[in-house]
């Protein structure tokens, strides 16, 4: 079974072409959990808000006509018609050279068009001294005039933080339609791989790609379904690769498979479903290897066994893919210019990669240091790298002191 | 009572020095479900990374001497001992004039010194050809060279992501001592307020404080404790109180408090616990009306009932103190600079923060618009706000087109 090796851009293009940019799905949740969801409908208003002519301050509501003219010296009388509360309908009316007594956020009651603030008035029992005159519609917010009913308040495809929520609750929506969470199925193949907190086994070493691609999952937004080591063996493969499939949306792996011939991954995946593998083999560097199949319309990547390679090629072909299952806008990834430190070749017509830590030279200069790879190991690789740089395949090199851009992780 | 209204500064300095920056506590938590959470115990490596001497390639195991002066026209000719799997204790030893076959990630067998690329060999049966020589130690990592035993490799206080968990992973770490989630009591009072979801009487509107509060808690990376409306009582109000204290790490109210004087809520507050309110009033716009208390260690604090009021003044005080309960690092808010579109002056005396929005007049250049406040109403404004600016209460204005810093919500 021959593939032919896709360049990096045409991996990017079979994969979108594969899976185009839709949300997985709609679901409906509590507003109270909907902190950091996709809105998955427009909204509309079905009511006014606010519901009603509400006073904006402490004083007295009044019709606007019996204060004109009143100025210290010649302040306006009117009689205390009543008291309007907070939270309930005026069981008081104003007429003509009456007041009525209100607090900030009551309702306006029938006949009143102003409200005059408490300081300028005094109150003798039964009446109220006006000292200012009120214009018509003074310290009065209008039904409506925050929202109005029929007003789209907020879009689908937004993302819900504390104030979107706020305008959902201001129309009492207690339930919001939002993007499913895609959920992704994680497992490591490699028979030289034991789960953290179990016993190591000499020429074992700890499983590190299902704990990072889990968080990874977990920081693009999406659900992680940890399946921990799947067992070095063709039909057990079989076997956890259908689990995988059939408890969730996508399914990442990493890791070679030793037993068999080396392509008993690709081989695995064409017998899951159609269409089968899309990719096998990119032009890049690191990750080679990765390895995209197609199974019932459920994206499958076998990513390289290296941490690093795995987290990189996570970055690149899976993030993106999970922040469109979820309806998320594509993000710019958080990116800073820097020089290189040194010449940077790519590898031989492969789009290279290479994890950089910045180094600040001033404050607004930043120098670009590959992280040393092989030799030196990939959890310190990992952990030390501040970001990556990309060399297209066709250029020769980045020079020493070239201005790049550091992608950060 | 008479309380004197504090600076903006002193407030800040009274909440710091009542409530010093120490987290919570500590608890341990598995490192799948790590991400996020902040390192409360520096890491010493128990082990080598790797644990013994692995091949970083496909090849053979030799002892380098066999192969020197080896090249394409006088290739050194070995035995072959064995071959070695990976995960497994190689079962040959490399002897002299001999080599093993090996496999990336597989540990060097006993005797060899140095792995040759599979691509420089040619294989007969019993015997490989090398043509090029092997240095000493050459495609072999050794045991350590990624993370020595004792070494540190994770500091207190680190925020745990995708790539540190994955150097937790490394050494087989499966629980991890992270500071635990302060737990954070929402209620709402005032009685005009209903729960979205539910019928809205008349004079009626919906609560929005505890949602927006409640996911403002999440976004600073605290625990929610959504405890909804309290009745307007003053007996009910010292319950729900009382009940939020034992079930939480703080507490949050919004809303004035109707019945009884108006200082019902800090008299309340001083019958909980000592040494019950620490401050209440600020000379701020908006935000005035803030009390902090402190009960039996846990700070609690009443917020206006403006929903944009409520959330700016917890971003002001509320967010930085779950930062510091939570181990988290004081972190800078996102701000950019832009130029005011217009005079804009302070309260008197008070420090005032102006909700404005973001125009962008050029690639490089933002117009901070103020954004119209009470007349406008709360919720519009919340939504179309992009950050905030700061007046200085000493300051007599800030002028249109002069350069301020907007923080971003």
């Amino acid at each position: 079974m021959f593939r032919k090796l896709l360049s990096f851009d045409e991996a990017k293009q079979t994969i979108a072409k594969q899976f185009p940019a839709e949300p997985l799905g709609v679901e409906e949740t509590p507003l109270l959990q909907s902190d950091g969801r996709i809105l998955a409908e427009d909204v509309i208003a079905d009511m006014d808000i606010p519901p009603f002519d509400r006073s904006t301050v402490d004083g007295y509501a009044v019709r606007a006509e019996n204060t004109f003219g009143a100025e210290e010296n010649k302040p306006a009388r009117l009689i205390v018609s009543g008291t309007v509360s907070i939270g309930k309908l005026p069981r008081t009316t104003v007429k003509n050279g009456e007041a009525a007594e209100i607090v900030t956020g009551a309702p306006i009651p029938e006949g009143a068009d102003a409200v005059v603030m408490m300081e300028y008035t005094t109150r003798k029992t039964e009446t109220v001294t006006v000292f200012s005159a009120a214009g018509k519609g003074e310290n009065i917010m209008k039904a409506g005039a925050d929202i109005k009913k029929g007003e789209k308040i907020l879009s689908q495809g937004q993302l819900l933080r504390s104030r979107e929520i706020g305008v959902l609750a201001a129309i009492g929506k207690a339930n919001t339609k939002v993007n499913t969470i895609p959920c992704v199925a994680v497992l490591s193949t490699g028979p030289e791989l034991t789960e953290p907190g179990k016993k190591l086994y000499p020429g074992k070493i700890y499983d590190i790609n299902a704990y990072t691609l889990t968080a990874a999952i977990m920081e693009s937004g999406g659900k992680p379904n940890y399946l921990g080591l799947c067992p070095d063996n063709i039909e057990r493969l079989h076997a956890a690769l259908t689990h995988a499939l059939d408890s969730s949306d996508m399914v990442v792996t990493s890791g070679a498979v030793s037993v068999g011939p080396k392509d008993v991954m690709p081989k695995t995946l064409d017998t899951l479903g159609k269409p089968g593998v899309i990719l096998s083999g990119i032009a890049i560097k690191p990750g080679k290897p990765v390895t995209v199949a197609s199974i019932s319309g459920k994206p499958v990547f076998s990513l390289p066994g290296h941490p690093a390679s795995a987290l990189l090629t996570f970055q690149l072909f899976i993030h993106p893919l999970i922040q469109n299952m979820s309806g998320r806008k594509p993000q710019k990834s958080a990116a800073v210019k820097a020089y290189a430190s040194m010449r940077m070749f790519p590898a031989k017509g492969r789009r290279t990669f290479v994890m950089v830590k910045l180094k600040r030279e001033s404050p607004e200069r930043f120098v670009a240091e590959p992280v040393p790879t092989a030799q030196s190991g990939a959890i310190t690789m990992l952990a030390k790298a501040d970001g990556f740089l990309e060399i297209p395949e066709d250029l020769q090199f980045i020079d020493a002191g070239e201005l790049v851009i550091v992608k950060l992780f």
